[in-house]
Parts: structure tokens; C-alpha cells; sequence
């Protein structure tokens, strides 16, 4: 019978084994009296198993409130759980309950983090992955061989309807790939979402008739369910491409349910990562956290990005972006979305860590705010990354572009 | 124009006033460079506010990552934020985006936590908050005057279908007011979740012939969700009175959907809140997190056990059940569900705290594995928590009641 395996960097005054058998009998059929139905066959059949307990370190203070060390030692340790699919089946909120439950309560750790999910190859079958990925998105906006380029709508609330498609159209002209709505702006109360995606889509449209290219728009389409729902028609009626939605915010049953309608490519926004990641010893790791979402269907994913205004160091980022672009099944490839303070300076750093153009790279200032104007602006960042991938250094491309070379000035 | 005001416990090595005002800037309207649209009347409409910023302490090392201090000084603060509902009208998931999005990614802080949501009027008006509550859950197992008292089924996995019925058989017998599946559980190898509903309710609804009283059972319909509604609608359709979602897995536009058909009581599964709450600069507190589920129309609701088998301190268990107590609009109460590790011993304690019996207090090994039978553990729960509204002693309560007096030897 096919096991999912979980793998958890612990902290824990106790013996890293048996807080470890704690963890799996929490997680499983143990129970802290012994119960009549708990026979050897049931346990043989539905109890977690402890794979592997490696000791990594032992410190003194304890990672977060739990249980007290007499000898003041907090053992750290990477451990391998593991779960017959027979427990669940193919939920992926009950998968969740299991592997991100209870277990963060328990006294015995003073951390615990979700490191990564070792899945079965039936889940391959089972979830159909991303409808578009990296190649879909590269055909919706017509982009190969280089990043698609975005930007996203500022200020992030407050423009009228109007405001907001006449931005849309600079944008276009200018010659970018993809826009989106801030998080923050779903409806408000002077801008509806219907009435923005009709005046946006009428320009994309005749951008689109002009010119043969569509202007891929993320809809920050995040509510209810059939709200959600609603938009997410609304989009495609109006001949959309993409639909945002805040999947933490939202939830993970809800954003699969919109994701399972496979007509729109999905911008999955993850704002409130940091209270999920930001503490070493707590949470769960991106690379266990983008398996689900690309289980469930998410075909763009942030990853925030190099040098970025957020706490995030850039070697996590980079790890975000190979975790991203790690096959999974015969699925379509997650693709990788870059944003936090990126101008195209980054572009350099980025590809001599990843080695990849497969991203959406977005920026946001250093498009509205070029010197030279908005369009400069996305042919400075065209500009940034073909050079990153020829070997330039940004000064040699900064010489030979003027555009690019505009940017340095202002955002270096 | 009605405002949300959000309070924050914060640490920052910067001034705290200026690190709040970025977190409003963030979540609103505000951008790192400045750009066309940005007008004053903008501004003005759609701008967070920092409303204040109340110093608590300053320490020397940070809480989490994040801005180091050249000088070792990390200042914590409460800070209250603002936001014009005109920003996102009635979306709980844009709410939450706003209230707990990207801002725990910012950089400025090295600790962030949401405390507290003081939400304006209207909202008591669009969203209608639990369908039952305490009363209705009252009325629905027939119980006044005292804590409806519960277990979970254990093994929390493994158990067949007929294992399941005829434990609950056994615990309807001995008086049980409520059951409820384990979170682990929801569709296993072993129990489909309609044939247990089908052979649970076939008990309970039997039960209910002879004595007029029916069982509440909450069962597990976590998952997707055509799924969910589906699983809700089979309990519904064989008599049930309850079903239970797991709400940090389902997520909240999900759970909110089932909520909001208003035919059974949700029991509300907090399982994961750990993750969301052990460090205390991280995450939310359960003040602000209640406030949430109870828009969104949770019954009941988590919230840990006086003496827990958790990590979590009694002053802050006791802090929920007050948390959940207190009146939100003309809504209906959600009822607090007490539970990990208890047998009845905590009921003078959490009593003595509280001075309520409006809970749903739940013992797992306390019943079944009481030395008289499970009808003594029932009963013995019961006596525990007479004797502690009526002000004895717990050692008192033990030489009146015989049944809890044996509890007491056997877990005391």
C-alpha cells in the first residue's frame, strides 16, 4: 500500500525518538489509555510510522514555548513520518490535518516545521496538476525564451475603474505581458470588479486586435465561493486569461474548487506566507507548501525575489524557485513568480542562481517610473535578462542598452 | 464611513511609529515610489491609518528574523491600524488579506502578531453569525443547566464502520449529550463516510426512539467542496444534527459555504492553530481568529482544556473561553469546546475561571476508560461539574459521587 511521507526539522527537550513516536501517534490511531479496538491490525494497518530521527544539533534555549529541558538541552532533528494512503484517501484537507494538525501542539517540541512531502504516485493520477503551467502561460502570452514581464496595478487601492484601464493601456503599448490586481483590491467602493474587468478587457481586446497580443490580467477574483465562481465566468466571458486568488486567505477547498474549472490559468498569491515560514522552527517550509498548491492546480506561484524588500534572505528564495520548477509527475511545471522590489537589476543575480528564464517577472515602479517612460521601462527589463543569460555583467548591459542603462541610474 | 481597526503586537529595531506607518502604507494604498494616481483625495479615502502606538518594552535580541539593530534594540509596541470599509466591503477573504497578508513579510519587523479586530456595525448585519450557537446546540441534544459533555471516537483511525456504531451505541447508553469523529478521520480504507453515517445514525436515531433524546455526532466532512456539501447533505438527510470541519484545513471561503446552509450546527476544528499562534510575536491570537469563524457561522468552536495534554497555558485557554463568551452583535454565541486531556478533575478549575456551563466539554479515555463503564464516566463528568457550580472542592466531590470518586482514583 502507497505511504506519504513527511519530513519535520524538530526541536525537543526529550529524546528525539520518542517525541517523534509521540508526533506519530498523535497523528495516527494512538491513544493516551488503552481502548479496546486498538488491535495489532489496525496499528499495523493505519498507525504512522517513524522512518528516520537524524540529529542535527543541540542548543540551549528552546526554539518557542513548550515543554522545559532540566539540563537546559533542546535536541534539534530532521525526522521522516510516514502515513498509508489507506488514512485518507485523496482529501487534501484531511491530508493537511494530518501532516500540519495537531502535531504543532504538542508540548514534547519547542519546534517543529513541515520540511517537505514525499507523495505517491497515485497522486499523480488522482490530481490533474496545473491546467496551463509554464508552457501555458508562455502560449496565453505569447512569450518564449525570455521571462514574461509584469507589473502590478499601484497604487494598490483607490483608482477608479477608468483609472485603472487607462493604466492598462500604457502598459500595453508599452509592450508588456502580464498585469495584475493587488491583493488588497478585490471590490471596492470605487471599483467594482465586473465593471474593471469589462473596462480592462476592452482594452486588452482591442490591444489584442491591433496587435495579435493578449495581455495577460490576473482579476483579483478572491471572496466566496460562488462569488468566486461568478468572477471566474465573468473573466472568461470577457475573453480573460487569468484569475488571482489569495490562497491563504481563501482557503485550500475553495481555491481548488475554482482551480478544477481548468478554463483560466490560476495566479495563486500566497500574502500572509511570512506568518506561516517566517520563524525557522515553525510552520512549513515552500517546497512542502507548493506541492499542495500545485496538486491542487495553481499555475503560477509567488516565490517573492532576489535583493527583495521583504525579510526573505535570497538563498530561500532560490530554493523557492527550484522547488518550483522540480517536475512533478507528467504534470504542466508550476510557473515561479518573481516580485518584491525588482527593477531588472535583479535579473543578473536571479539567472546565475537559477539558470532559468521560465519565471514571471514583476516589477513594479521600475516600469511606471523608468525616466523614459513605461515602455522603456519593460524593454529595460527584456533588455536585463537577455543579457543576465548571455553572461554580461549589469554594467557591461547597462553600456550597451540605454534603456536598461536609464534603470541603473535611477533604481541602482 | 465605517472602519476596521486591527491591533497589533509588534517589535521592530526601528521607531515603532514609523515601522507601523510602513504597515500601513503596505497594506494600503501607499507604494515605494511615487506614481500618478497617488492623489490626496485617494489618500485620504482608501489610506490605512495608524491610529496608535502604545510602547510596551524594549529587549535586546529580535523575536524572528528579520532588521537587525546596530544598537541591540528591539522595541515592542501595541499598535492599532485602521482601514475604511470602502477598501473591501463585505469579503472576509480580501478581510484577511488586508488584516494578515503581506505584512508579516516585512521587513522592518522582527515580530508581528494580529491581537484583536474591532469590526463596525454593518457587519453584524451582513454576515449572521452562527445559526445555532449555544442555545440552539442546547435545544439540539436537550441539555440546560450544564456543560454538554462529549468524546471523540478513539482509535482516531481504524475502526470500521460497525466498530464506530457500536461505540456510539455503548457511550448513547451511558448519557452521552455529543460525539464526535476524529479529524484524522473523515473517508479511511475501512469507514466510508456514508456508511458511517448511515450506521451511526441508524444508532442514534434508534436511541432517540426509546428516550427522546438524540445524540449530537459530529462528522468529519472536511475535503473538497462538492464534497463537503454533499456529506452534509447526507447527515441531514438521516436526522443528524451536527457536522464538523476541519477550518484551518478546509480554509475559510470553503467552510464559510457549508456554514452558510444553515441545517446543522458546525463544530469547528481548529487543528493546525498551533502553527498560527505558539510564538508570541507571530501569527494570530485566538481574540482576533474567533472573530472570524463567528462572521463566517461556527457553532462551536476549540479552544483547548484547563491541564492540557498541549503546550498551551490555562491563562490562555481560560482567555478563549472568555474570548468566545463575550457578545458579538445580536449574533447567536458560539460555543466554546473544551477539550485534550480531560476527565472531569479540570471542572472545578475551569469553573472557578470561567463561571460559565456553557461549553461542550469533552473527555475521551475519562469515559471510556472510566473503572466503573463508560455510563459512570458520563455520569462522572456530570457530578464533577455540579460539584464545581455549587463551590465544593474537588476532593469533596469525590467522597459524595461515587462515580466521579473513582475517576478521580483511576486519573486523578
Amino acid at each position: 500500500m502507497e505511504r506519504i511521507t513527511a519530513i519535520y526539522y524538530i526541536e525537543t527537550p526529550y529524546d528525539p525518538e520518542k517525541a517523534a513516536a509521540v508526533l506519530a501517534g498523535e497523528q495516527s490511531s494512538g491513544t493516551f489509555v488503552a481502548v479496546p479496538g486498538e488491535t495489532e491490525e489496525l496499528k499495523r494497518r493505519f498507525s504512522a510510522r517513524v522512518e528516520s530521527v537524524e540529529l542535527v544539533e543541540t542548543v540551549k534555549e528552546p526554539a518557542i514555548p513548550g515543554a522545559t529541558s532540566k539540563v537546559g538541552q533542546y535536541h534539534r532533528a530532521i525526522v521522516k513520518v510516514s502515513w498509508s494512503i489507506e488514512n485518507f484517501g485523496y482529501n487534501l484537507p484531511v491530508l493537511v490535518s494530518t501532516l500540519q494538525g495537531n502535531l504543532y501542539e504538542i508540548t514534547q517540541f519547542t519546534g517543529l516545521r513541515l520540511m517537505d512531502i514525499d507523495l505517491p504516485g497515485s497522486y499523480g493520477d488522482h490530481y490533474k496538476g496545473p491546467v496551463f503551467g509554464i508552457d501555458g502561460c508562455r502560449q496565453l502570452a505569447k512569450v518564449q525564451n525570455r521571462p514574461l514581464i509584469g507589473t502590478i496595478i499601484k497604487p494598490s487601492i483607490g483608482l477608479s475603474v477608468e483609472q485603472t484601464a487607462a493604466i492598462v493601456g500604457t502598459l500595453a503599448e508599452a509592450g508588456i505581458d502580464f498585469v495584475k490586481d493587488d491583493e488588497l483590491l478585490s471590490t471596492s467602493a470605487n471599483s467594482n470588479f465586473n465593471d474593471r474587468v469589462n473596462a480592462v478587457m476592452d482594452v486588452i481586446n482591442a490591444h489584442e486586435g491591433k496587435t495579435g497580443k493578449k495581455v495577460m490580467y490576473a482579476f483579483n477574483i478572491s471572496g466566496e465561493v460562488d462569488e468566486m465562481l461568478q468572477r471566474y465566468e465573468k473573466i472568461v466571458n470577457r475573453g480573460g486569461t487569468c484569475a488571482m486568488i489569495s490562497i491563504n486567505s481563501v482557503g485550500l477547498a475553495a481555491a481548488k474548487k475554482v482551480m478544477d474549472q481548468r478554463k483560466l490559468a490560476i495566479h495563486a498569491h500566497r500574502n500572509g506566507w511570512g506568518m506561516l515560514s517566517r520563524h525557522p522552527l515553525l510552520g512549513i517550509d515552500f517546497k512542502a507548501y507548493q506541492k499542495i498548491w500545485r496538486l491542487a492546480g495553481a499555475d503560477q506561484l509567488h516565490v517573492n525575489g532576489i535583493q527583495n524588500k521583504f525579510w526573505e534572505s535570497d538563498d530561500s528564495v532560490v530554493a523557492s524557485i527550484e522547488a518550483c520548477l522540480a517536475k512533478m509527475y507528467d504534470h504542466k511545471t508550476v510557473m515561479p513568480v518573481i516580485s518584491s522590489g525588482q527593477w531588472g537589476g535583479q535579473a543578473f543575480e536571479t539567472y546565475r542562481r537559477t539558470s532559468t528564464v521560465d519565471v514571471l517577472y514583476m516589477a513594479g515602479g521600475g516600469i511606471m517610473a523608468h525616466p523614459m517612460g513605461p515602455a522603456a521601462g519593460v524593454v529595460a527589463l527584456q533588455q536585463a535578462w537577455k543579457a543576465a543569460v548571455e553572461g554580461m555583467t549589469l554594467e557591461e548591459a547597462a553600456k550597451i542598452y540605454p534603456e536598461f542603462g536609464a534603470s541603473v541610474k535611477k533604481f541602482g
